[in-house]
Formats: C-alpha cells, structure tokens, sequence
C-alpha cells in the first residue's frame, strides 16, 4: 500500500518578514536631490507629498534641505535606526552603501538605480556581488532596476516609488517585474478609479523572491486580491506550494497573474530584457494552474477579473442569474456566461411564478430576466428580490441599459441592498460610460463589482467561480509508495561511472521496475537457448531486441524481430541477429545479450515523459500515441511533485480523453492504472534529480480493470 | 471540362435606394409630444437640438406647437412631400397611417413603437399585415421596435431616435437589431471620443434588409468602417455576396459585426426576444467568414477594430515593427502580436546598424526597439524613421509609456509625422489613462489609432491584416460542371412520388454518379448467377448489400457481405442474404435485387455532408470519417455555393489537416480530388433545393494522383 507524506516535508520555509519593507518607522533616501525631474527628487516629493507617516532622511552632502527635510551628508549622520534604505545613486556606488547601512542594522532596501544585470557584462558582476553581500548579510533587497515600494494603508502612506502620483488605497496589491509597466497601471488605475493597498516594482529581485513579496500580500488586511506582472519565474514545486497556501483556508486571497513570453518570441523578447532565460510557457502554464493562480492574458483582463474581489463572498457554483433591462445585451451575457464556462439555470417553479405575477406581461420571467426598457427602480427590486432567493442561482448579474425612463441611481441603490441582503455574489453591468458613470460609483462605493459590458462581466465571475472552485478543492498529499530507491541509485551510479547517460532499454526498464511500475515480462538472454527457454516462460508470441551499452538505433542493425510464435523461430532468430548487428556495427560491438520481451496485445497506446527544467524543475508530460501526441500536440503537462488529484485531471485535459472513455462502443480504458503510473513517476523524478529526461513510449492501456504495461521506456541522465 | 459561372448571375439584385431614409429633405413626426420623458418628445427634441437641416413636421392634433414647430393635426395637412415618416403612435395605429402617408407619396418610414412580432400574438398578424403593406407598395420601413435612425453629416444632422443625445460625427457606420444595445453603444462612445456616421436602430426590419442597410453604409464617403449587430440573419448566399461586394474593390469598406447566439442557449434567448429561430452558430460563423465579415465577440473588440479603420491605409502583410520605451510591454506586445497570428521579423541590416548608430547603448535595437525609459521624443522620431523605412516591416505599433522624462506630447507630434509621410499603418498605444490623455487626443485628432494596451492594438491590427488580406484574395467564379441535372430531376420525381424521402443508397449513389463523383463500382443484380458475373465484372474482392425501397437498416438483417473473393462465394451469399433478409423483415418486403460493389483498398476516410437551414441555405460540411468527426468534432463548415478556392480553404481549416498531409512517413493524400468533390457538392445542392440533407460517407481518398472514391452515401428529400 503506498504511504502519504505529510505536506510539512515538502513545504517552503516560513517567509521572510517583509514588514519593515512596507511599513517602515524611518526611511533614508540616499541619493535624495533637490532637482526636479530627477528620480531623486520625484521619490522625495512622492515620499513627502504622498503623506507617509514615519521619519525620511535625505542623504545628500550637497543640498541642507529637500522638501523642507534637513538633509544629512551620509547614512551614519542619522541617529535613529533606519528600517528601510532607498538607494537613487548611481551603480558602482550601491554595494559599498548597502554594506554600510547593513553595517548600522539596516535589513531592508530598495534599490532603483538600473545598470545591473540588465545591461550585461560588468552589470552582472555587479549583481552578482550585490546577491553575495545579501546573502552573506541576511538582507532583503527590492530591485536594482525598479519603480520602488508603496503601501497605501492609511498608517503608513508610503510612497517609495517615482511613479507620477500616489495610488488612491484600495483593495488590490501588485508585484511587478517591470517597472514601467507599473507606471502604465497606476496612470490606467487613476483613470478607472482603482485603487491599491500594496504595490511592489521589483526588478531584478537580486535578493526578495517573488514567494516572499506574495505572503507579504497574503499577509496583508488590506490586500482582497493579489496581482502579478512576471517575465520569468523559478523554483516550480517552492512558487506552486506557496500559492496553494495563499490560496486556500480560511483566509484565502487569490491571486491573478500576467506572465508573458506566452509564444517563444515573447519570450526571447523577455530573455533579451531581463537578461535571464525563460522556459517554455508549456511549463509556466502547467506551474500556474496547478498553484491555483489565474492566468490572465492582459492588463484589462487582470483588473477586471480583480474587479469582481472586492465583494470577497464566493458563489457556492456556476449557476448564473441575469436580470436586464434590455433583450440584445440579455443574449450577449447568455452567450458570455456560457462560453466562460458557466451555467444559466432555470429558475425554480415560485421565481418564476413570483416574477410573473410582478412584472408586466412584456416582460421575459426565465433567466435572462427581461425587466423591459421602460423598467425604474421598482422593477428590478422584484426581479432581484426573486432572482437572488432562487435556490437554483449561485450569483447573480444586473445589466443596465441607460434608456430613457432609466433611474440609473435608484437602481444603483437598490443592487447594493441586494448585495448586502443576499449571501450571494452580485455583479452590476452599467453599459455604457458617461450616463451610467453616477451608478458605476454608487456600485463601487458599496463594494459591487462593476462592468460596461457584459463580457467583461462574465469573463470576471468565471473567474470568480473558478477560484471558489479551488478553494474547495481539498490538496490531497503527495503519494509515496514504496520503491526500490537504492537500486535505482546504484543504477546510475554504474551508468555514469561507465560513462553511459543515456540508459539503454534495458537498464531503463529496470529504472521503472523498481518504481513499481507494470512492466511487460521480459528477460536477458545471451545464448540462443537461454532465449528459447525465457521465450517460452514469458509464453508466445515474443519481441526480441539485441540489448548492448552502444547499441541505440536497434532496428537499423537488424537488432529488433517481432511475433516469434515457437522455441525454434527463437533460437534462429537469436543467431540471425548476433550475426546481423555484429556486421553492421563492427566485430567488437558489446552485446549483453538479447532481450525476450512478451509480444503485449493491442491496447491504446500512451505515452508519458519527464523533461526537467534548469529553473522550474521537472515538467510531466501525458499524451496518447502516435499521431495524437506528435501531429496534434495533445498533451498535457504539470510539475512534479504532482498531488493525488492532479494525475487524474492531467488524463482528463487532453482533448482526446474521450478516446479513454471509449468511442464507437468500445470499453473505457483503464484510466486508474494511468494514473498511478503518473504518480510513480512523480516520485521517480522527484526523488532522483539526476534523471534529465525520459519517455515511457508506449504505456500500453487496457480496458478497466486489466491495468497498462510499459513497454518500451528511455533515460537519460545528467552528465 | 467545368466552365464557370458568371458572377452576375448570382449577385444581388441592384440595393433599394435609401438616401431619402439618410438625406430626407422633410420629416413627419407622427406622435410627436410636448411631454418631456416621452419618446414622442425625445424625437422632436434630437431632431431640433441635434441642428438637423431640413424641415421638420410634428403631427399632433391637440398640441398647437412643439419646440417652436408649428404642429400639424394629421399627415394631410402638410403642404410638402414628407421623405420621411417617423412613427410613435401605438401599435395598433401604425398600420392606417403608414397607409395613408403612402397615399400621399412617402415611402420612407421609421416605426419607433413596439408590440409587433416580439410580444407574439396579434402583434405577429400586426407586423404580417404591415410586411404585406410594405411589400404592395414598396416601402422602406425601419422598425418597428427600434430606437430610430440618425445621420451626423453635417449637411444633414438628423438624430430620428429617442437616444440621450446626438453622437458626434465620425467614421463609423452602424446598424444594430438592438435598440438598447445601440443606447448603450452611443453612451460608451460618447466616453472615449468615439463618433458615428451613420447609426440605425432597425428593430424587426419588417420591410428592410440588412443587406439594404449595409450597401447605403457603403455607400457614404463619410463611413470608414461598418459595424453591425446582429442576433439573426437571413437568405447567407445573398448576404455572402453583398458583403463581398463591400468588402472588395477600390472603395473597399471593412465589417465588423457582433452576431450572438453563439451558445445553444444564447441562440434560444435570441429566439425568446425577436420571436425568430436562430440557426446553429456553425451556419453564421460560416457565412460571416465567407462574407469577409470580421466577426467579434464583445463590444470593446468591435470598438477596438473599427478603431485602426480610421486609418484606411491597409498593411501589405503581417509583419509588425515594434518601438517601446519599455521592455515589459514590448514583451506583452511580442506575446500579443504572435498570439493575433501576425509576424514581428527581424529587421535589415541597415536598420539594426542606423538604430545602434543613433540610440544610447542601453537602447535594444532589436524588434521591439526599446528606446529605454528616460527617451524623449527625438528618440522616438530617430527609431520610427528607422522602423518605418525597413522593408521587412508592415506595419508600426508605438508603445509609450509615462515615465519620468517621457514627453507625451511631443511624441505623439512625431508618430503623428510619420503616419503622414510613411505609407504603411502605424497605430499609437500610450499605456495608461489620465496622463496619457493629451497624447491619446493628439493621436486621434491626426487619425492615428489609439490604444490603451498592447493586446487590444495587437487584436486589432490583426483584424486590419485580416481585412488587407480578404480585400487581396480574388473572388474566384463559381465553378459549374457539366452534371445530369434532368436525370436526377428524374429520380427526385420518381422516389417522392413513390412516397421515398429517404433514398436508399443505390439511388443516392446514381445521383452523384449523374453529378460526376468518382463512385465505387457497382451493379444491381437480381439473381446469383447476375452477382456473381458483375462480381466477375468488377473484380474481386467484392462486398454485398441488399437494396430495396424499405430497407434501411441493412446489417441488422443480414444484409450486408464483405470481402467475397470468388463468383461461389457470391452466388451462396447472394441466396444467404435473401433468405436472411426475407426471414428478419418479412416474406413480403420489397427486395429490387443485391448491390455488388468494388470492396476497395483501404484509404483515408472523410466524410462530406450536407444540411439545408431554412433561413441561410445549404450549409455544406466536410471532415474526417470515424472519431476525427463524431469524437473530435474536427469538421468544417461553409454555406453552398462555394467558390473554388473555399472548397480548398475548408479542406485545410480542420485541426487534422495534417493526417491529410501525411504523417509518419506516409504519402500525402489527393486533396485536389477531395476538393472537386466539394465544388461538385456545392452545385449539386444549389441546383436541386430538394435535397434537405445528405452526407457521402465514407468518401476514400487514395494518395495524391489516385484520386478518392465514394462508397456509400444517403439523400433525404424535402418531402
């Protein structure tokens, strides 16, 4: 019986404290300047300006004041501890003040000042040296190459940042990679009206890593919901582990994240401006489902599926209520809702009863809910107040078309009474911009998530909806059987020390033995009645293949024959191909033998793969044979370690899945013995970070209950 | 050899003359109100706020004046020609009294009110009574049930809707089944600066055509671009071909539309609010493909690609240059512009070598050019005059970004600049909201295209390079084979008057052997001795099947032998089949003997098929046979008849298109034949509108220059 390990083993070691970073008692801006225009100074202004609470020192040897704050000439003029360092000076000087500030107890910093890693060459050295310092001190550092730091809750008002203005607080916090694009975000932000809690550009990340700056959101009251801009992520199963504990229990926020380098373009784009190289976005999408992030394709889309975080309350599923004021924009909302994956019920027998005998004739009582454009306020009381009872219903949204008899505020009022009675979800969809703008902050002012538009809408509650789905979604442990770890080891070490990284079939199928997994029967043979004999044990018909360290291309040299029904065809086999493989590849070829494989019966045909990324770690890969795999690309990837439930959903992801449950008939496949396979391999890539690649190609499936089989399977190793 | 059918023969008949609809030199207002709040009102308020420039008429009998207009008591005693009716009178009115202004010459009128078709009932015999009106005296009617028409030229200035106010004038044409939506539209518009040329709300469109309405936006030099809502459509081979019209020549416009119903249930809301069934969204996808239409899914992606239009300077191809002063963005629009299914090459050598000459070190002189953060707008101009000239590049998007030193203004002078002396598009995305506004304004006012974020500029410019592309591609003629049309005239006749809608598959295959399809050998015999010498004939192996009038289910009863291989085996089959046949349907059914068919090689299976859809036509479907098409799904749609090159275009729109080329090693498949056999379909069911539904399946196609094969096929007639 397989084991389970307790989450613990595998968890990220408890976060950094990051508060002294975003509620500092004293920040020294070192670099401050009096010129404006210069980042020195816009920080200063944004500091002062920006109302933050706690003490600034400029450092500036040359000016006496900046804003009015007395200036001191260097870090060891201030008489206080100083709990967070800004450092505006130019690059060659940051280490040599970082090590002083560190020297006096300061832990935390920001660096802005660019010319690290991102111009390449003596910039990183420059980082490099910058990363030592950190480690060696035990500091955070924010950047180089950044906007800064800012934390708009009203005790601390800090605005570290050379941004334009200070954000209005509000309730998303975001982390950045890239600076300017923050910039973009807080102008788009000031616009519609969002505002931010915390709001991190981090730049190089020299020394704070991203899961640190997350549980600092996590951490966070003000914080709803967490936003992410990323070019490039890291350390796979510590990013997936952190963002399943944000995002779960009771207190769980969720996180939406653009990730770009989505084509390879993007990301040699990224790799030329971070300096780093990214992996294939197979690996980033696979990382972010499995850490329940939602994946957003753009700016509009991460504010507006954040939009729909400010009322924090889940639906319990997908069933979606609509009530209009209009039919055209009822359809494109039930086309929306659909299509984003979610469910239009029909109301139960009372709602549509109740809404019947409310509403004028003209009006439509299934869901959408036409309340018909000459509606006021009245009338969408009676329809929410049904609609929202409904069992039938999980959320509920309210479109508002401005026609001419629409009292735009009085519906305002009566959806956010709505929101404040129902324990459900309630999303406004104030179509249109300037008529409607008075009802939009009516909504937002109560916390009801506001759209323009329907899509929009429906794109954010499904959103919503898949979250709470995650947030249900128990984490199962990780499955651990028992397994023959110590052979494997010794496996490799002999492979490697022989100088072999890539396993021949023999070996691999060991490899795969003592991880449990089913392997078709088979045997050594090295004479031709060693054959004969192992032939007939395993039971007819058999495969053979000439099994040797340098033999790789077996079918070319004569090496492999199929179908052998009798002893005798074995035996003259054998011989045939000792003879043929030693023509064709030279007298003093090492043979080891020849491998008397069982002939399996068709099946469907699988296969599974491990690639491992130098950054992310090891990438599953499932697909089933042949053209589906190569000419269709339906695979499906995911990180290992993978939980209990992620084998069985990555099964199900591939568009072919319904081949597995059967077509035309035919009986289902054996999907639990898939799964399993999965998991060992798991734990076999997992535990054995020396394995680089490998294929098991094909794992042939049987219908349910009669298991898969390896049959076929290769390693390569790490040099 | 196939000759080609003229195009005219199949084009639309010449589009009603709608300029005095657009252009009326006079307007009755029957209904018109002095009551603020009513419609009646609000019509008569747009009309004399909105400066329009003719003479206006409210008919009002108890009213001596409205807005300083002299009222009229009924339509006779106006002393003019009215060009223009616009109706607010209830429902049961309307009828008399577009009557009676049709007595009086008019024959252009808007019908505001509802309670026709949409509330069912009476109101479908009101609006069947006022199409037959329409029809006898050849009438234009707008509506009913419609917010109204509006033409912003400012020789006209007409606003003939109760909208909340008059849109500005600008280059896009709309016209929308929606009224609310269109209020909703106006009110988003008037928010981000966006304006309208023309604008009809057309409601029911109880006696006007879209395809009407489209040619008079086509029509008018003012309009740019047409966008179109729509929730039903009608008569596809019509609409195909009007919409080609627009879309192609020297005054070639774009269409974008927003057709909804994509989703079964969003198809039934839209039935549950015109009151008309909705097709499958195959059928409309299809024909808004091969109509040229850009089809989109919300209102922003409709504003977002109308948007690049106001530049009608079409891209030679998809390849974008990128200038950015940031890199973050220029990886979100790498990952956008590759996504969108455009190209971001690499620039000449002369490019790279001017930018490098020019730009800072720092500066990435790669596609995207990042001019770095601190750049002005002196860089911007150097990296556009570099970008602009390079002859690997297409098209231009500038990303702008608001930092510290960015001088948005001035930037957006120079983009400005080079859209004027570069012939090829450029498109501005100042990233942001508020700051950015003075360069977004800037922009537009110079008729550059103005984005907030990469991703939409990207969609849209996509959608631009799609139109540049359709505009380019010929429409090819309609290929017509010489075919037995009386012969299968013939059969038709003789099968319905025999009470046979369903024909068995020896009659289906005589009719596409009459319409020149390869068919499988084969012969009807109706003694063993007959089967045996056709098998003889057809040479083996052979397959058998019974044929007679009822018998449709042919294995169940033993009807079917496959893989008889010499003349003994037919003749026991023959006598076997009979006997089974006769013993599991009854002695007395109907046999007309046994079909001996050429059991063929084995090939790649498709399917072809055809469904009539009572509004748009026959929609023609083509796919791979087994789990590709019933599995899968992986079929392709469009509506007959087709052009020559669509038969090819719909070969390659399936996701397995590659198995058709030739995976593994295994030789490409004879497409051509596969596509004469569409082209061949398509005349098939243009020519014969009895033909309710048929599929060839399977048809086998054999390796390029073998050809392909049907072996079985099915007709239903309309009965």
């Amino acid at each position: 019986m397989p084991q389970t390990v307790s989450d613990d083993a595998l968890t990220t070691a408890p976060a950094v404290d990051l508060e002294p970073l975003f509620a500092p008692q004293s920040i020294a801006v070192i670099g401050a300047s009096r010129t404006s225009g210069s980042v020195g100074n816009a920080i200063m202004t944004n500091l002062v300006m920006g109302g933050y609470t706690g003490v600034v020192y400029p450092v500036n040897p040359k000016a006496r004041s900046i804003l009015g704050n007395r200036c001191v000439p260097n870090i060891n003029a201030i008489d206080e501890p100083i709990d967070l360092a800004v450092l505006v000076v130019p690059a060659p000087h940051i280490h040599g003040i970082v090590e002083a500030c560190a020297e006096r107890g300061t832990h935390h910093f920001v660096v802005i000042s660019a010319g690290f890693k991102e111009i390449g060459g003596e910039g990183v050295q420059r980082e490099n040296a910058l990363r030592d310092l950190a480690t060696e001190r035990d500091l955070t550092i924010v950047g180089p190459n950044c906007l800064g730091v800012i934390n708009a809750a009203s005790t601390v008002r800090m605005n570290a940042t050379f941004a334009r203005d200070m954000p209005t607080a509000g309730p998303f916090g975001l982390i950045s990679q890239s600076g300017a694009l923050c910039t973009a975000l807080l102008d788009y932000a000031k616009g519609v009206g969002i505002g931010f809690s915390r709001f991190v550009s981090f730049g190089n990340k020299v020394a704070v890593k991203e899961t640190d700056l997350l549980l600092a959101l996590a951490g966070d009251p003000n914080t709803k919901a967490i936003l992410m801009y990323v070019e490039e992520l890291s350390h796979g199963p510590e990013f997936i582990q952190t963002c399943e504990r944000i995002t779960h229990g009771p207190n769980a926020k969720p996180i939406l994240a653009i990730k770009t380098g989505r084509t390879q373009e993007g990301a040699a784009a990224a790799a030329s401006h971070t300096g780093s190289l990214a992996g294939s976005d197979e690996i980033y999408d696979a990382a972010l489902a499995q850490a329940g992030v939602l994946r957003v394709d753009s700016v509009k889309e991460l504010f507006d599926c954040a939009e729909v975080f400010v009322d924090p309350k889940l639906p319990g599923g997908w069933r979606t209520g609509v009530v209009t004021n209009a039919g055209g924009p009822g359809i494109m909302a039930t086309d929306a809702c659909i299509r984003s994956g979610m469910l239009l019920p029909r109301f139960q027998e009372y709602t549509l009863k109740s809404l019947r005998y409310q509403l004028p004739a003209t009006a439509s009582v299934k869901n959408p809910v036409d309340v018909i454009g000459d509606a006021k306020h009245d009338r969408y009381r009676v329809a929410l107040d049904a609609v929202s009872a409904d069992e039938n219903v999980d959320q509920l949204m309210v479109i508002v078309t401005p026609q001419t008899m629409t009292d735009m505020n009085e519906i305002a009022d009566v959806i956010c009474d709505t929101k404040n009675f129902c324990g459900k979800p309630i999303v406004g969809c104030m179509m249109g911009l300037v008529d409607v703008s008075q009802g939009v902050r009516i909504l937002r002012s109560h916390g009801v998530p506001s759209f323009n538009f329907p899509e929009d809408a429906m794109r954010a509650m499904a959103a919503k909806c898949r979250f709470a789905e995650w947030t249900r979604h128990p984490l199962l442990p990780y499955r651990s059987y028992e397994v023959g770890h110590a052979a494997v080891t010794k496996i490799f070490d002999e492979e490697l020390a022989a100088g072999r990284d890539h396993l021949v079939e023999l070996k691999a199928l060991e490899v795969f033995r003592h991880y449990g997994f089913p392997i078709v029967p088979y045997a050594l043979a090295t004479s031709a009645d060693e054959a004969a004999s192992s032939a007939a044990e395993i039971g007819f018909p058999v495969v053979m293949k000439i099994s040797g360290p340098k033999i790789l291309h077996k079918t070319d040299v004569g090496g492999v024959r199929l179908k052998l029904q009798t002893e005798d065809e074995v035996r003259t086999a054998y011989n045939e191909m000792i003879a043929s493989v030693r023509e064709k590849t030279g007298e003093d070829v090492e043979i080891w033998g020849v491998l008397v494989q069982k002939m399996l019966p068709p099946g469907k045909e699988i296969i599974l793969g491990m690639s491992r990324d130098p950054r992310m770690g090891p990438l599953l890969m499932f697909g089933l044979g042949g053209i589906y795999t190569e000419a269709l690309k339906d695979v499906a990837f995911r990180l290992a370690p993978i939980r209990e439930n992620v084998a069985t959903e990555m099964i199900r992801d591939i568009r072919s899945y319904k081949l597995l449950e059967g077509v035309r008939g035919e009986q289902p496949s054996d999907v639990e013995s898939v799964s399993e396979c999965l998991l060992r391999l798991s734990q076999l890539v997992t535990e054995n970070p020396r394995i680089k690649e490998l294929d098991v190609n094909p794992l042939i499936v049987y219908p349910t209950g009669e298991g898969a089989m390896v049959a076929d399977a290769r390693i390569i190793l790490t040099e």
